[in-house]
């Protein structure tokens, strides 16, 4: 049982709350036994498991790697305001931009990790399983992850600038806009990657050169934007839905 | 000049933070240029603008009762990381529930100030203009308030129990839930209410029991469910389109 802050195992995890830490370390913070248990279940590479000493479940994950630690020390390492006493480590997969598989999501500049991590979540519900992000917040922070839920298991997530372009280069990219045209009037080709950009400032015009469709959510007057989580959400599910009813046609 | 954190307009103010103080003055506090120049053009009733010594525009919102205070008062009254040092004092306007005029949206349990604002953000954009809420967390909190954007002031908030289901009894309900006909399938009658439960509990038995129909957002297996402000508005905007598609054929 661990009882010390200063236990080289604690200060390695606290490290990993920065993006510094992680990137030394390859590995990220997961929390609570749902989120534990869906990373089993995704197969995801678990380094270790970390219990308070009064988490009752532990038996469940007796299988991998494991150590305890004092109520107090589980305090400092944990990120709710109510700790279910279990989190675990993983190793941060490979990010290196690969080609899509189907219809993929380019986030240009998204720099909240709720929002990034909400986001994250629907691409995982909706089907949209490459998700590129160029200029985003880390998705492996503590904060994003949570957001994420299973998401951030099962979505294929690619980090870069240029190199995310270039693997999007044969995908016709279709940018969110409030200048583009009404999505729920919009007819999307076969296989797209649909761009949401920054939360203040939209797309970038580097990103909206390369888009071959701009598309938008109509809005009341009184309205000039919506949530960029909610947004993305709208906009996946529509563009799915009506390439599948395309494809029934 | 109000220079002390001890002035009693400044104790005023800050007692606005707290549900209780809100009650007790009939006063909520908006903050940013932005919200004070939508609050003016909603018609809403702005009590008094509050400045910051160092605020550069002070003369825009000059017709309005206003006074100036310390950067260093300023930032004890402001809840943003970057004040831009203006903020206003609005009367929270009469919630009592009335029939819905339109499409509308019950929210039952919403607990997450953010979700809530976000929730309210949306349906001004998506033209639902009635907002019932039961059992819900405080709308004209500043953190629920900062979510909703200019929907503060352009939505009907209704706030209530029994009240809130009275006045719905002649529209139908339609139940958010996990277990419904896929929304992308639904044909939803001439007005309806939509309703969204709990972050984590779903819509509540009481009121579930008062739902015709019950529909739910398709997801991947891997998928457990989608944040609240995200599933309102794919719902909402969904719903409004399957009925406009109806219309016009």
């Amino acid at each position: 049982m661990i009882t010390s802050r200063q236990n080289p195992l604690i200060k390695e995890i606290l490290s990993l709350k920065e993006k510094k830490g992680r990137r030394a370390r390859g590995l990220f913070i997961i929390e609570g036994s749902k989120q534990v248990r869906e990373a089993i279940a995704s197969g995801a590479e678990i380094e270790r498991v970390v219990f308070s000493e009064d988490y009752s479940g532990a038996e469940e994950f007796s299988v991998l790697p494991s150590v305890a630690v004092t109520a107090g020390v589980f305090g400092k390492l944990s990120e709710e305001v109510s700790p279910q006493g279990v989190l675990a480590l993983l190793r941060i997969p490979d990010c290196t931009p690969k080609p899509p598989r189907g219809n993929c999501l380019l986030l240009d500049g998204i720099s909240d990790p709720g929002n990034l991590g909400t986001i994250i979540r629907t691409a995982n519900a909706a089907g949209y399983g490459d998700v590129y992000l160029r200029n985003c917040a880390d998705p492996f922070s503590p904060k994003c992850v949570r957001a994420c839920m299973s998401g951030i298991f099962f979505v294929r997530l690619y980090i870069g600038g240029d190199a995310v372009l270039s693997e999007l280069r044969d995908c016709p990219l279709i940018c969110a806009d409030m200048a583009g045209e009404n999505v729920f009037h919009f007819m999307p080709p076969r296989n797209f990657c649909l761009v949401i950009g920054n939360e203040a400032n939209g797309v970038s015009d580097e990103v909206r050169a390369l888009c071959v469709n701009t598309v938008k959510i109509p809005m009341r007057p009184t309205c000039e934007s919506l949530n960029a989580g909610v947004s993305a959400g709208i906009l996946m599910y529509e563009l799915s839905e009506r390439q599948n009813q395309q494809q029934n046609t």
